[in-house]
């Protein structure tokens, strides 16, 4: 994994560092009361303060916002998804087009998938072998063929900042033997990855499998921490599983993956999630909920989640959230907004969207904010008091 | 009608007239070459540059927009539709959360229509008598009655700067006696519209019928006029008459309307309806074409409509229009809005939409800047010269 290293006092040596390595990763502070991290991760398009959230544009474009929003909203790295853009337009012409990056006009980092959930979820749809997976397009049913090699050949087509490994993602429930099995098969494509990726603008990070055995986890990690990537992602989480083993699952890797790289969840989740994602040690986090429950109505606020249909909400001159300070919530009630998502209107969207991603990357930002004073132990407290739910407790 | 006055000269007395009537139109410009005028209309949201575009609103929103992006295209005013908010959320609760401007976040000028092209477009669903039209709702088929009374009531609890005649449009094509018939009923109720307003502060329009019987228009026009409004509107244009037919009509009208009072054409249309109409000496305009056409990916550019969806974009790098600076163009290829088209994604409609009406706002900006420079005609001339167009010819 790059680092900083002894030299990070003198400006020029970071710079010219940073560009010789795709990505660096620096550990600013850790909570004493926890074990969450503020850090800071430098890419090829620029820095992100850790831990973060990444809005997911999966098509190359975060459903219904504009690159200017995303940044007025506190986004400083986005999830596109190789799946869907191999699909349509193809990773070909994305190149050809000077880059992902450019072709959807976005100038900060981008983090791609690897394809692999998406593969997964397909069910009927694909076979796996050792070498990869056949699978048929959800759109047209055409017949195609991801491994390793080619995943990583369409991340770098992309031009993603950080590209992720090509793993299996076991189904829930799985038994011990097959989850087993298929750990070992993701990291034997992950070695595929790593001996197959080429661009040096562009970091790798590792997939950790295992499904919900913590000890199966703790050996993926293992493995996989054995290769050696630039950051190391959890994956196969949130796939049906209760809460309370998900958190365990955070728990039983976090103290294996290295301290000095960026640790990532993927797929994750509510905002109670990110909270206890963040204390278990964990920097990255991605997940359509924002986005996704925002077009279907379901809004985030300080209090809790509501649902813009509501009838009660049908002369309601209040803002969606008064604690929050969004271009929506400044000047929409929850009246218009309402008649807004009745009517179907494409605004619901958007402005449903905005709040949500606002109220996502704000909380990160608070997040930060408690890691830097210190005082996250007590934040995590406070954001269950808020809620009227209990709080988590591990060990 | 309101008169600016002879001390229009001193601005404390236009700005003490605005307030006591609810709209001033001062005529600018005549252009030497045509009939086309330029104009400033004042109403209590606000001035008004005519010739002009008004995006259209449906729903208490320009689809797919912000007000502040209706801003950054141009808009000074938008039209709301009377059918479409009565039926939801109701014209009352918009009242009681304050106005539409309020509700929806919009402070310049609106437009409302009164419901009666809506309506008589129902079809089977309503039911014309001398009183009102009885009609059920496309939403979910309740019965409703609207009269010229109650469509004047709604308007004014909207809230809109200028509200316009409750009114009957035929049918086309249709006979010169149903159409004769038709015409006086509006008249009758316009003069009841007049009657039942109240609100000092929102100007009333009234519309003139008449089919497409040059001589029908002008017989509704007289009657209209004799009534006295704050300004006139020709009502039941581009219902599928050749383009020709509607021409006519427009010169058929211009020189019997006020010269001292806006002059609106309702509907229509094509860039090359709105010159057409300014050339005929028209103010204002609204159409949901640049809108709706937007989010079928139809696009205008200064030298013809394109279809994003058509292959030879697919690796198009160039802007929609490269005589474009709107957002849109300057950021984006027709290669990524093929790819978002294709990909039913909501900036594909929001894009789309950005770029169409920075056109049609614009091209407005352009005919006012030739109407000041007294270089219409040649503007005109040009216009069709651009798009291998064959200019109209009357007289
Ligand atoms: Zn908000
Ligand atoms: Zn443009």
């Amino acid at each position: 994994m790059p680092q900083t290293g002894s030299c990070a006092d003198t400006n020029n040596y970071v710079v010219r560092e940073v560009r010789l390595s795709a990505l660096t990763f620096e550990l600013i502070a850790k909570d004493p009361g926890s074990q969450a991290r503020l850090g800071s991760l430098t890419t090829t398009h620029g820095k992100i303060e850790t831990p973060i959230f990444m809005p997911v544009g999966t098509q190359a474009t975060v459903k219904a916002m504009t690159p200017e929003e995303l940044v007025e909203v506190g986004s400083q790295i986005i999830l596109a998804n190789t799946y869907h853009l191999y699909l349509r337009p193809g990773h070909d012409l994305v190149a050809r087009m000077g880059g992902l990056h450019r072709f959807m006009h976005w100038d900060r980092p981008i983090l791609t998938d690897s394809g692999g959930f998406q593969v997964f979820s397909l069910g009927e749809l694909r076979k796996i072998s050792e070498e990869g997976v056949q699978f048929r397009s959800h759109i047209d049913g055409s017949k195609h063929f991801i491994s390793p090699e080619v995943s990583v050949a369409i991340q770098e087509a992309l031009g993603s900042d950080i590209a992720m490994c090509f793993d299996e993602c076991p189904p829930y429930p799985a038994e011990y033997d097959y989850v087993k099995k298929s750990l070992e098969l993701t990291t034997r494509w992950a070695r595929r990855c790593k001996e197959a990726h080429r661009r040096p603008d562009q970091a790798l990070f590792g997939i950790v499998q295992g499904g919900m055995h913590p000890e199966l986890r703790r050996e993926s990690a293992r493995q996989i921490i054995d290769i050696g990537f630039d950051g190391y992602a959890l994956g196969g989480l949130s796939v049906g599983e209760e809460r309370e083993i998900m958190y365990d699952m955070m728990q039983a890797c976090s103290d294996i993956l290295p301290e000095n790289g960026p640790r990532y969840i993927m797929g994750i989740g509510a905002p109670e999630d990110l909270i206890e994602g963040v204390n278990a040690g964990f920097d990255m986090f991605d997940c359509v909920m924002p986005t996704r429950n925002a077009r279907n109505g379901a809004l985030f606020t300080s209090t809790g989640r509501i649902n813009i249909k509501a009838a009660i909400y049908a002369e309601d001159e209040g803002a969606i959230d008064a604690a929050c300070d969004c271009y929506v919530c400044r000047n929409y009630s929850r009246a218009y907004l309402r008649h807004l998502y009745r009517s179907q209107e494409i605004l619901a969207s958007r402005l449903n969207t905005w709040h949500n991603l606002h109220f996502y990357l704000n909380l990160m930002g608070e997040v930060r904010r408690a890691i830097a004073q210190g005082r996250f132990a007590q934040f995590r407290k406070e954001f269950y008091a808020k809620r009227a739910m209990a709080e988590p407790v591990f060990g």
